[in-house]
């Protein structure tokens, strides 16, 4: 008794990485369609380490009626028709492109930040006639991670300015991505969009559904983007000013405790306690933290006065996970136990409950 | 005609980039001395690609009467003591070390910053008894190509805060230094001591001698520290606001024509403009302009408005040229001809006349 | 219901990873000890990912009588002296360094290849006076993954000559070991002494003992060692020759056939299948096979002809499970199980049943 | 009073470092056309460090009539169709693709090995109606540091047998190339199509033309190739076999004495001594050694004896230079200075005279 998942950009970076969470997590399922453009329709790509495998379908062709969700890793090209097409066809959407993101009737969701902007979806399918579906996003990768963190800071004592360094692993530009040649032994201080969302999207996911529309947090953010040769695992130096006068040992107790409620704690993919604080000075570091949580938590450190504003952290999130894949099926998770899939609401089927672990 | 100069820590990483310095740019040498501890006493190193080879002297026994410039390049704890012996003995001490860098009479040199602080030489002799002997000290490696940067900016338009985070390179930890282990696809947000130096060293540097004592620049300074597997060349992020308002292009432009006087220019290690703008949205990167300028100038680029401060720039330093041994040799070149060096200053050599390029 | 085992070097490289391995394997254990020099005594270490944590005891003064197993990674110089201590307590001894490996009387053990040298110990014990302890060791990293791939040529075919060209991790040198400044980016074609091993040691282990000595293999061996910029997994080129005609399609059969017997592939850290084929052109390769079958499985590919010997192939091990870590427990489960252990061998427990798995 | 010099396949990685080399070594000009495909036609691209750009012409359009000299760099493909047009032209065409290597009338150039194998040309003429033009190809990049060395081994005591592994830069693979998800932190045990050409083009280039056709040199080569994460040199392990007794020490004298004549150390890009011997255990390293000779010579250590064949030694040459655009423009230089050219062969213009260095 699970639901049918599409998987959309299967043979990609990110679609690989979803397969592999759906598998290892073992998300309820009762088939899982692997699609992709028709260069790939017919190859047979790994469901995760399972040992099955699937064969890729057409997107061209693909009838999404009937599918209870349809998790799209294929970038804006693709969310452009295809992702509408699927909504219209009465499924859940989960969108992984940047494309929708800040839509005015569309979620930018992380179950644990803002799962009571899941309300506007119900403007969202009057404004654009869905029967049954609707777009949900999440955010992009490098913010992921950074807002989580913030959350429980913004919650405990107010933000009011956040400055963001990141170094960001290749893996976040997907496969071939980055070329060898321009990145080993090398930083690059560019990655293009990045600051742009980064400095973005934090307002919507950290705001408000007021009913009917978003409320911008109203923080002040700066973000400078790099590219570092490391694999997977986005590093950020944040440097952030909070309303109310917080002691340092007040802010390290604050994401220390930071827990989630019992209903999202019961999904798969998630953690009790999404945020990781090492107390090392020398960490996080990719290569050892990207993997806390099975990748769904954030590792702070370094947690410190800043001299400008009021404090000094370094934060590390993975990218692939935490920041896409996880990131998707955890949204995917909620979305299922609170009974908004269209193909399944009668019976609101629990995630938790028939998952053998 | 030239000076006679001693190497102390000749065996080191900066130790063997000062004679590869002094070697290239044809610094006037008399003679030249390979100083190091007793453990290497004996071996033969390479002066530079000249061809010519030292036999390192042991520094236990070497005495600095006699020598215009000892150049030290060994650690806190032998500047300590032998540092001051090279000073007492009437050198001319120039050192790499921070352990002198903020004592209230010896000067932190860039000579393209605050050559006006040599008068604290005086200062300095009074106070220590040096007959004719003295140190001097130049910055920390990321605090230099900092410091270059911010230098016209704060005489254009002053300065008021400065965020920056550091990508920076192995070779400034010295060799061994860092374990592969530790830093083979990683990032380490940790360098000890790193950001108290950055957050200090530049309130002296943009500072002003009085007469009697350094001034502060009084400019708020928050400094991230992080080492990325990268071999040459300090990557900072940065983002200041300035005293006087100031467009994009006005910043761009006051960096872009930031150049030194003819003295300053005339000396060997010496760029006419140390700041070097580039356009392109990628750039600067350590492997494709750590070199620029010879290793002596800093880049800059992506200089655009900062949603929190005024201005955001990334920027890139040779942390073994520009932040250590081409900054050592600069202030001797500075000191030589302006008629600092005890043994020489009867005839008041010149530094760039006898160089044949 | 387990053994007493020390660990000596616990806070070293190999130790630390002995330790995972007996954690993670869930080696039965009653005790395990964590040891190593003044300069580590009283430190905490993690006993793997368990959350227990080991205080160091003062190799100097550790009394090995009464422990069952002493698991030596400390290096030559330490084996030395406390190797024989131990043995000479009553101790089985499994010595990770080079120090014993060709002597005559000590097994040079891979389960897998070689458990019929397992008779040397009585002449060892004879030999030496030891009452019940002795000293069994493991192979040089490289060469344990080398020999384990040649051993079901060697019977199937015979071997005449190989040819082995290393690309070897920097993890194989423990820590600190490479210095990034060294690696970063480049290959380095020398480790110091590994050549000698991968010529000699696989004679010995491919051997026989005949009752009162070891009979070399008589193979042609020429090994080519390099360091690369990998953290973990040793790549070898190699091509052989056999001494019975064979086609490729029955030298790959005979490799991916290759299957341990049931007493050996029932000890914690065995795995059935210790040799894994791959088919794809581009594998094996470090970061996508080194842990294959958890880091105890040699993984081979592109079997194909030689145009001056036989066979050309490229195989893959984790140098530190397989090559190292693994491999000692390894030993000491298989002499465990065949009732070697001094301090336990009235009882003969079964290494394999109390394990929860 | 130069040449006129069209680089085709300008923008790619060779052929950049084709205008690299064509402006450092100050090549004789009259003209230089940088021609590539459609997409990138009208680009200004970099004429080296010179300061000068070129503005890149349409290979579709380009009329090589009146050019002297083409510099293929644009893959089999383009050599294909356009190299034939250029030949037939008038052009003298150095092709860089592997395309036309093995062609029976096509010499496959090394100036330092096989300069007699220029009197192939006539007969390539007169084969296909070609009216002053013709086609030579300078060898894959591994190749041509092996081949290098060899030479001087085969002239003195003959090669019988050659086993080599090579450890490949990942720009020899071009721009992008090889994705940094493949290659960070990794190796790769394939390259395609590169072992076949190891083992093939050696026989030619180290083989004889006997007036109509070329002779193999009959050695037996074995050859592994793996991509390993370094920019540029390609290093390889070699163990070879001789016709003739040879010491360690004589191979060393034979490789160390190398040198060309007077005729090949008048060329802009030659160097007297393409072989250089170094003597320290750990080298030669990509990254120390690479640029050796202005990245012109082959750099060679560790030789010493092999318990298989009779000689092991390590050896790395610059894949872009040497193993491509250097040996290019030398290829150009012998044919021009030795009279080859069409359009210039009425003055038989000295390459080597006109050049202000």
């Amino acid at each position: 008794m699970g639901y049918r998942v599409a998987v959309v950009g299967a043979t990609g970076n990110v679609g690989r990485e979803i397969l592999n969470v759906l598998a290892e997590r073992q998300f309820p399922l009762d088939e899982v369609a692997a699609v992709a453009s028709a260069r790939s329709t017919g190859d047979e790509i790994d469901f995760g380490d399972s040992g099955e495998t699937l064969k890729v379908k057409n997107l061209e062709h693909f009838d999404f009626s009937g599918w209870d969700i349809a998790l799209f890793a294929a970038g804006s090209e693709v969310s452009k028709v295809y992702a509408l097409k699927a909504a219209a066809a009465g499924c859940t959407v989960i969108d992984n492109s940047s494309l929708y993101r800040m839509d005015p009737d569309v979620p930018l969701l992380i179950p644990e930040v803002n799962a009571a902007h899941l309300d506007a979806i119900a403007v969202q399918q009057k404004n654009r006639g869905y029967d049954g579906g609707f777009i949900v996003t999440n955010p992009n990768c490098s913010t992921a991670g950074l807002v989580l963190v913030l959350k429980p800071l913004a919650d405990a004592f107010g933000l009011e300015k956040i400055f963001v360094v990141t170094m960001q692993a290749v893996s976040g530009a997907g496969y071939p991505g980055v070329a060898s040649l321009d990145i080993l032994g090398n930083v690059v201080p560019f990655i293009s969009g990045e600051e742009e969302k980064m400095e973005e999207e934090p307002q919507k996911l950290l705001g408000k559904w007021d009913g009917s529309r978003f409320i911008d947090a109203g923080m002040g953010i700066s973000a400078h983007c790099n590219r570092v040769p490391v694999r997977d695992g986005h590093m950020e130096c944040v440097s952030l000013s909070l309303k109310k006068i917080a002691s340092i040992h007040e802010v390290a107790e604050v994401l220390r405790d930071f827990a989630v409620d019992d209903e999202l704690a019961s999904l798969p993919t998630a953690v009790r306690n999404p945020i990781v604080v090492v107390d090392e000075d020398n960490r996080p570091q990719p290569r050892r933290d990207a993997d806390a949580g099975n990748g769904m938590a954030a590792v702070v450190g370094r947690i410190r006065e800043c001299s400008l504003l009021d404090v000094k952290l370094a934060l590390l999130s993975h990218n692939l996970v935490r920041g896409a894949a996880g990131a998707a099926v955890l949204n995917a998770e909620l979305l299922a136990v609170r009974g908004y899939l269209q193909y399944r609401n009668a019976s609101k089927l629990s995630v938790a409950e028939p998952i053998a672990r």
